[in-house]
């Protein structure tokens, strides 16, 4: 095949595969060859139902077309002489149907709308799939979080043992950030559904192309407004590479809880060994490899969105080749995280927590001591300030028997908390971590009656959601099926 | 004022003024500090109505509260002392109504829920702010658009002249960028737009506090729904540094737009003396200053994400200190987009377009060449690739004219043009620069009459935006102001 | 005093305050004035040397930055009105010479030189304390480390418990980064030390100036050998950025250890109260909130490291207003590191680490399974991998007691290690964490004869980079110094 | 072939193929692959030479790995049920000599210490490699620049014209800073430059190694100081990743200036044809396709520096899993400069400059109005502050000639220079580009004999360095062979 139907006019010279190599976009164009496909088929559609393409062409292009979905696009299409699949491809039709048959489909088209359709069609496609995912993950952590409603497990801040809660109040938190990451997909996906097909170079084009045809055969909910903006703006990619760093990064703060909760020390879960590896040189090791491999991952993802940023900045318009360089970013980065939510969510409904171990910590550290601080003020009348400072000086003495806080009482305020009526009945109660869940009761709580409103809240939330996916996906299958189902009535 | 009411109970020690300075936030919590009041009026407000204070510390704690409110918080409570403005105002009022009143304040509460209140509060202003700039600077640019519909200039692919276009194509494309801006600050405000309050340290209270009614009172649309994700979630601060980022990064392409068109090569705009600065040592300079360091702008904001990002990376939950570090990285990411982008519409709106220097280069650097290898194709029916590959030798030639482009047909494809028609004048009026753009009048071209289309459709959603800044701003500043009320009216 | 000295010949307008702060980068300099002043200095004798000013304006300007040295440059000098203080300087100096005399200073300068060198000087000064601040820390370290070589602790991988070390082993490990950090400081520092004074605007100028005079006068090595680079080129503030990204970065892991440590869980170490904070809620609480806050300053070292590099990408030579955005996030940077590292070399010097603890859970976890199987390599002749497998299937069994492992031996091997004469004293020897520990006396291993080459080796290194800063900070405060004593000597 | 030699003893189950693909680090174990079997053989020399390994198992194992070495790793090595190629090609050589022979290689050995050598081993020929490059890119700048001392054209500051200097002196801008990234990859090197080997999971091993000899088998430096640092440091990563993007920075300034100089409106260079691409529509187009995504390679390298930084952050000692996500940032990393930087050295070696456009914009935009108030001030008595306005004020009112002059001096200083002596023929002679050029002859200035001096000072530091990487190179290709040569001699 030619290499060269694109610079041959323009340009003279042999290139050094090195340079082939740096221009080429080859090993990400395989991400979109597919949709490429799709875009040829709806493009030429569009010259026929305009008449600015005769039939004989336009059907021996149709089939050829046909023939590249049906068997594939030949391996030498993505040979990196052409620089692009779109050449490649190009080259490759040319080959079958000859130049004066191959060279009509990029009437009215240009590589920079090509591509840029072809990129947000994947992504779509990789859109749904992430919110899908994160449905998966949400169910489990709800499901989990419904079973877990009264294991009762210590809460942190700054890592030190804190108040008891539950470990479904403590999963529900992370699903309410999981649900954030669907919302901000689902709201991404409007901006990412135009079609850029038809703003050829930047400029459109003279040729009476019919944008809104062909967005609706790829599945688009109207053309880009604007076919400069079409071409040139990449915000849509910043934008879901930071709908993914944000994703990875709350997905980084449940692996670390793994990471941490499977040590020795802490003792609350057991991985699946599936989700674990052993060590090369020390036979008893059993480590969280996925949990850490995933934590890493919101590297990579903010990574991606780094460079993708900084690739953007000051360039001016429309299209410059340098945003060739920033498609492999935000590839790396849906992938990362499409990856990485699926496996999050098998370990979490795979994983053993230790309720045991979790319930003799819940009262550890003095971790209800603000509890009796709140009941002293509640039932004996202190101002909260000095019940703070009298059962912080307790603890400092080590106990919150009733003589250590008596003696606290006297030390830090002068007063006593046995006159005023405290026990050790009392305080045995009020330090129970049960009882201190149990009281938490208000919106948004770890007692096991409001953690039950959260369940339901989300599940109808999630409902929504997973319907959402659904009738996207289902609308998106449907015009690709479409579109295929024309081109062959057509080429026939 | 004593500065220990917090570490007094259980820790000793006296602090290094570097080591205060460490753990201070003073520098950013004069940021939230007029939010803090607010809040603090309406978590009393809520102690009196659930009967969890008595009426005599809560009118004297109002009052105090809304001496603070009306004649500032004194600059004592800003010493470092205290760690932050939270404490230090604390300090302050137990210096006025006493530990016995001024200790019940932080009944139900936590620093944790209240700083986490305080930054949603003053965030959600902040949003607002930002989509009314961008609103004017939309405007500007639709304004600006609608005057130069027919302006006819170069567009430019890889900075070379492409194809003609016209000034307010090309404004319109930025404008584009600038209406998914705002609407990713309108969604993202949803989720911002929940109170934290009640939450306490992470597990909420036993207190029996109406956290719907406290969110209320301060104009949040409801309370956060998981007390733990509401103290220890900051993915809304990515978010919004996120959507900073895109939209500076936009700035940043505009800005160099504006740096290149004012150099004597170009000289497509006179940016206002107001927005240039001249140099200390080269009398004749004049620089577009304020283009480059809004330029410069969108890595400020790009590295307020990524120190974000790093930051939350792999941190369990709940709250953890390192999340103080995160909220002037916030600030300073919203700081730079709002400096901004008021200045970016003063630049734009202001300058002056040297429309004839653009008429000039329009057609430059055979910029129409596309409209010919067009015209060869719809008008004597060459195929695309052969029309492209004919125009692009006779460039490669030096020139347009007839004979060079006829040259070109028999050396490229073995053809001849001339005997199928092309004539000097065809050629003529196709290379005219206002031809290729009258011709392009397609669904987002750059055409005056597609351009007008863009025009209404804009107007029309930016008119929507400016609604909902305008209604959530009177909503929320109503709900500031009943709040006061209602706290004045206690407290008489 | 006027304010537009710079502006009054070009330029024509009034502008806002948004305006001028917006161009205004007064906070930073702060940091850098009392070096512009030695600059003044510097250059205004290399004016006189080269007979480029009389004597009459050279004596008034030297008499008023004399008293702008010894009073402090007046609060004036730093209105926003004059965009920096190179301007609000130079309009002081006016106002008290007069323009004839005032004017004078600035030839053969401008403030693209004048600035780049300010911020070298105290680029240099920052480092040179850096690389002090290090060797404190490493010294703390090394002497800990010293009194802890006997110290039996557990080593983890993946944080799980994996095999006996000694807490010096592991101070060590830390010690060595924060020596390469020394090292790279040390290295960037001749990079840093050039004088881009004389450069001008960027093409130097046509007056003589003797550019390696008043490089030497500023303690610099020498003048900078290309006056464009010298005003354009930031990379040097990239690397200290990157530097200090590295250094914060080895900082954040050890943070998380002492982080770990003091939890309930694992409570290897006590941190003394002045670096950890209580709870405003829960009484009980001890924070580290230091090592929390230095953990997330690694993400405001990296951020900053991102905004300047994004801030420089593709801005062409020479000097672009952009930069002036760049020295903050320098500031920044350095400051983020200066602040952290003397607070950690406290947190470590004074923690108390509980022996008790780390010796009782050195044993845990079978961590000394490896060195089993090693042993059954060594002794009883197995192939490592078939060992590695046995002694993984006995952990998986629950024990390593001798009935185990020769189970674990027939059902994975098919042998009998009992017959191949292994006992339960020989596996109770080699299970002993001390042995683990004493047997690893290779180079750099934890055995303490080990541990002890590596204390000696980085004490002599050590010794180095102190006597490096100490000469570095020596000769720069002479030159200083000198330069001053020459400014009065002049100005008498 | 077993897949499971690692997991058999500890762990159960069966992993999908997602979770295989998630675990494994295939792809960039390719890059390590060879270097891997040099740190086997290594290995194996000296586990015989402290006599840890019989004789034949040895020889049979050294004998299967030359013919790894000989005929390449076979494909099954780089399954990703291995996990990792050390898994995979341990597997291959039990394959070929039995579990009893081939489950000794990894006798006091992890993959740990295993991959940290090969990563660094790897990146030790990279930076050579690089170092090269550099060297190329700097030579050609200097040859260019030295055929260039004459060539006079436009400075820029702002992007405006500013000052008449050189094409040499431009060149030798951007050649300094290529300079320093070689000296910090130099230095670099240095740390890079030690063996891990022998430092097994972090702790060394109670087999004993001689790891001196084995660093120095593999043509290191010396073994590591610290065998948990190790392992677990990773700053030697994120240096070489702060060089390479310091190093592509800049290299995106220097893509700008090409991009930016040959647009049809500066015109100063045109690329060779194979630097450019044409358009697949716009048959006219030659972009500098190369230069635009070289200096997109620079967002790409940032992009795994914050990568590389936020994966480390915050991690615990040892060994976390953290760190295989790590090295394919890495190698991005340095591949996007070692890509970029050859190319740069042909685009500018072959590119063609226009210098009768640079001296025809030379003087435009009254670039050489400095000079003209210089001469103001010099020649006629005038203060500089003066001199500037009154040209400044002259500009402003269009022209710089005498009339202009005076009366602008009139109107803002209230003086005549025309009764100093100023006249026509002064003025003109002092505008003169080619005279501003030749009177800044001062240390670093344009003048053709600084910049004489300047190429002089860099060839003989060029030529250093281009000696260290040759030496550097083939010590280390020598100690390779030696290694090999061993290796046969032992399995013969």
């Amino acid at each position: 095949m030619r290499s060269d139907q694109i610079r041959q006019g323009r340009l003279a010279g042999e290139r050094s595969g090195d340079l082939e190599h740096f221009l080429a976009s080859m090993e990400t164009d395989r991400w979109i060859a597919e949709a490429d496909l799709l875009v040829d088929m709806a493009h030429l559609l569009g010259l026929v139902r305009q008449d600015i393409i005769n039939e004989a062409p336009a059907r021996a292009l149709m089939a050829a077309l046909l023939d590249l979905h049906d068997h594939g696009i030949p391996e030498e299409a993505f040979d990196e002489k052409f620089e692009d699949v779109h050449a490649g491809k190009e080259a490759c039709l040319i080959d079958r149907v000859g130049e004066d048959f191959g060279g009509r489909l990029h009437m009215g088209r240009s590589r920079n709308d090509e591509v840029a359709t072809c990129i947000r069609i994947r992504l779509k496609e990789e859109m749904i799939a992430l919110v899908r995912s994160l449905a998966d993950l949400r169910r489990t952590l709800l499901d989990v979080a419904a079973a877990h409603t009264e294991t009762v497990m210590p809460g942190f801040t700054h890592l030190q043992h804190a108040q008891p809660t539950t470990l479904a109040h403590y999963l529900l938190a992370y699903e309410q950030a999981f649900s954030r990451d669907t919302a901000r997909l689902r709201e991404a996906y409007a901006r990412v559904d135009v079609s850029p097909l038809g703003s050829a170079a930047f400029a459109s084009t003279g040729f009476p192309l019919d944008r809104a045809y062909t967005a609706a055969l790829l599945g688009f909910s109207r053309p880009a407004p604007n076919s400069m903006d079409a071409v040139a703006a990449r915000d849509f990619a910043i934008e879901v590479l930071a709908d993914t760093t944000a994703m990875m990064t709350t997905a980084s703060r449940l692996c670390e809880e793994l990471v941490l909760w499977s040590t020795a020390f802490v003792g609350f879960v057991q991985l699946e060994d599936a989700y674990c590896s052993s060590s090369s040189i020390m036979p008893q090791k059993k480590n969280p490899d996925v949990a850490e491999i995933m934590r890493a991952k919101a590297g990579t993802v903010a990574g991606a969105l780094t460079a993708a940023v900084t690739i953007v900045k000051g360039l001016p318009m429309s299209y410059n080749r340098d945003l060739q360089e920033l498609t492999p970013h935000l590839r790396r980065g849906v992938e990362g995280a499409q990856q990485s939510i699926p496996l999050l969510a098998g370990m979490i409904g795979t994983a053993t927590f230790n309720t045991e171990r979790m319930a003799a910590e819940a009262g550890r550290g003095f971790s209800t001591a603000t509890e009796l601080a709140d009941v002293l003020v509640r039932e004996y009348g202190l101002p909260f300030r000095t019940a703070h400072r009298i059962v912080g000086r307790a603890v400092r003495h080590g106990s919150l028997d009733l003589a250590t806080v008596e003696g606290a009482a006297r030390e830090a305020a002068g007063i006593s908390v046995v006159e005023r009526g405290l026990n050790q009945e009392r305080i045995d109660a009020v330090l129970d971590p049960a009882h201190a869940v149990a009281v938490r009761s208000i919106v948004g709580g770890p007692a096991p009656a409001a953690v039950a409103v959260q369940i339901d809240e989300q599940r109808e939330l999630l409902a929504r959601d997973e319907e959402w996916a659904e009738e996207t996906e289902s609308a998106l299958s449907s015009a690709f099926e479409d579109l295929i189902l024309k081109a062959r009535r057509f080429a026939a």
